[in-house]
């Protein structure tokens, strides 16, 4: 099954897996589909290692990276990466300090070891630049995606000036059309289902109105979808592909620690949360005491993006390191779409991949008998 | 297309309205689906004046009733209709009372004609006995619907005596299972993005779920379906059908007051909220200074379900009776899906049928084409 945009990329099946692991991009890209290497974090000496290893394992298939490139933050441009660090670390309350490490230590969460291991930059343009250089260097990364609204008329002249792709996520109609107007090649629109950012709007709603206000650009469809059955429902909505999350957290490939995995395989699809405790925007993720305790009336309201994210940088560092420790995942960071209630075997990204275009295949097949 | 379900019912198409409307479920019916008249707030009397009419012009085909069947409410069993009016008016707060009086002539609302035309039962047993009853005299009327979780037994009972099939509303996984046990027909299965009450989980990653887990009971999707990508969607997911509320409510034959059209009509798919400020339970309507109020820190908490809902009866039949007033819009009810975003336009019943229908057969040949 092969739609206009697979034929485009050369692929087999529409199906982009995003993952912070690189030996899920692999294995993805292998069977067919699509891995998409989420590099928000990232150092671009990091990136540079990921990036070799994946080439030196793909064979001759294709991958993305996807990053988070800011339009605009107040005196981003001006400021070399050192006088940034010292701006928001001035931004940040102490109260909030405060409550951010109560929270850690009330949970038993170990100090990380380095005390002089400093924070990323990982929403600076500075680093989605280098980011997005770095990658541009690899031939078989087709795609650059930014998960961080429009990205900025100068990466997008360097991206088509290099012969790739560019898309971007949107949760909102308005985002979608903002990227149309910017020339990118592709939208990944997520509904309000999706882990991590997400608006409010449904994928069910949001998915055929920004196809048809984007089109002729492809729309990956984000958010729902963990199996075949979803995957036939964004493909009939017009759907140039499935962009795929969670599905893959609890593959036996992911490097991820037993403990998280326990935390996605049992969790329901109730058990997940639209907060801004992390990152200071509304993302979506699996509730824990760390997003109940910013939710009281008694306590700090998260700061706005991207102030949040570097308060919490220090816990989602120590949960991640330290998941094994017992308690830990009780203010850990599980970013998560609702689909998490379906995610309960763990199996290999090429039986995943199989189990979706056979489910797939099933579906269509029910469906065509009704109208026979 | 035709499911096993329908062919049961012996209807040509798989769709399913949920109108307060009598000519709604009149066209729908004869235009090859079933119209179900939401029967939540009428008399027996009137409900017995709305199925004469029904019944006088549908010709041959069925349709079905809605209605709220209480599993239990404290003193429901042992009071009189009198006694329990006065038990509910009593546990209604004064603060609350003057919170939404003054709210109401903030807005020019005027006053009820008749301060002796008291509250409806419309939430209590007694009230959906005579409804029921009422329903199954009706040859016509083939299916009994509950909104309000699952009937208790002795009303499952009465319906199959009577030859009927009954089935009930679920947002929730174990609310759907509980349908099961107590020996329904079939359920409704409501994503969060759908109009009135709904629970959390969205209609992409819920449907499926209840689908196997109620299995072999049809399951009709509703929640997010507005045209015929959408039903293909749920269709491809292995719903029996789908049921569809907000899409009706700007068909020319719906007795909608313009202004209320109007607001329907201009709202995008982010313009609705889920708040429990009219029935006490969350559901999902048109934002406006009404749902904001009730939101306020300095401002009342809305009341549990039923008290809530008793408390703002007078605002819902002023603000509908009125809806033609300027500023009524701000503290109308507008119960509604996310689909509003698509709703642009008054058609007929039988139009939008024909284009769910037509919408339906394009996207499943396009999605046919990608597997060729």
């Amino acid at each position: 099954m092969q739609t206009d945009f697979c034929k485009q990329l050369g692929v087999d099946a529409p199906i982009f897996a995003f993952t912070h692991c690189r030996d899920v991009v692999v294995e993805v890209s292998k069977a067919g589909g699509i891995g998409v290497l989420g590099a928000v974090g990232f150092s671009a000496e990091q990136l540079k290692e990921e990036l070799d290893w994946i080439d030196a394992h793909i064979g001759d298939h294709i991958y993305g990276v996807d990053t988070a490139i800011p339009q605009k933050y107040e005196g981003m441009d001006k400021s070399t990466p050192e006088e940034l660090v010292a701006m928001i670390q001035a931004a940040i309350p102490e109260q909030h300090r405060d409550f951010a490490a109560k929270l850690l230590n009330d949970a038993g969460v170990p100090e990380w070891p380095d005390a002089n291991d400093g924070i990323s930059l990982s929403f600076s343009a500075v680093q989605a630049q280098a980011l997005v250089d770095e990658a541009l260097t690899r031939p078989k990364c087709k795609m650059i995606v930014n998960a961080l609204g429009t990205p900025p008329p100068e990466i997008v002249k360097q991206v088509h000036d290099a012969g790739r792709l560019i898309g971007a996520l949107a949760g909102r109609l308005k985002h979608g059309i903002a990227h149309k107007e910017a020339g990118l090649d592709f939208v990944v629109c997520q509904g309000s289902e999706g882990g991590g950012h997400a608006g409010e709007v449904t994928s069910m709603v949001l998915w055929p109105q920004m196809i048809d206000a984007v089109a002729p650009l492809p729309v990956l469809a984000a958010g729902g979808i963990g199996n075949g059955r979803q995957m036939l429902a964004a493909m009939s909505m017009g759907a140039a592909g499935v962009w795929m999350g969670s599905r893959w957290l609890i593959s036996t490939e992911a490097q991820s620690e037993p403990a998280q995995r326990e935390s996605y395989k049992s969790a329901s699809s109730e058990d997940t949360v639209r907060s801004r405790s992390f990152t200071g925007k509304t993302a979506r993720m699996l509730k824990n005491e760390w997003t109940e305790a910013w939710e009281q009336e008694d306590t700090p309201d998260p700061l706005p993006m991207p102030l949040q994210g570097y308060l919490t940088f220090d816990a989602v560092r120590r949960t991640h390191r330290y998941a094994g420790v017992e308690d830990c995942q009780k203010v850990a960071f599980n970013p998560v779409g609702q689909v998490v209630g379906q995610m309960n075997t763990e199996e290999s990204c090429r039986d995943i991949m199989y189990s979706l275009l056979n489910e797939y295949a099933e579906a269509l097949e029910n469906v065509q008998g009704l109208s026979s």
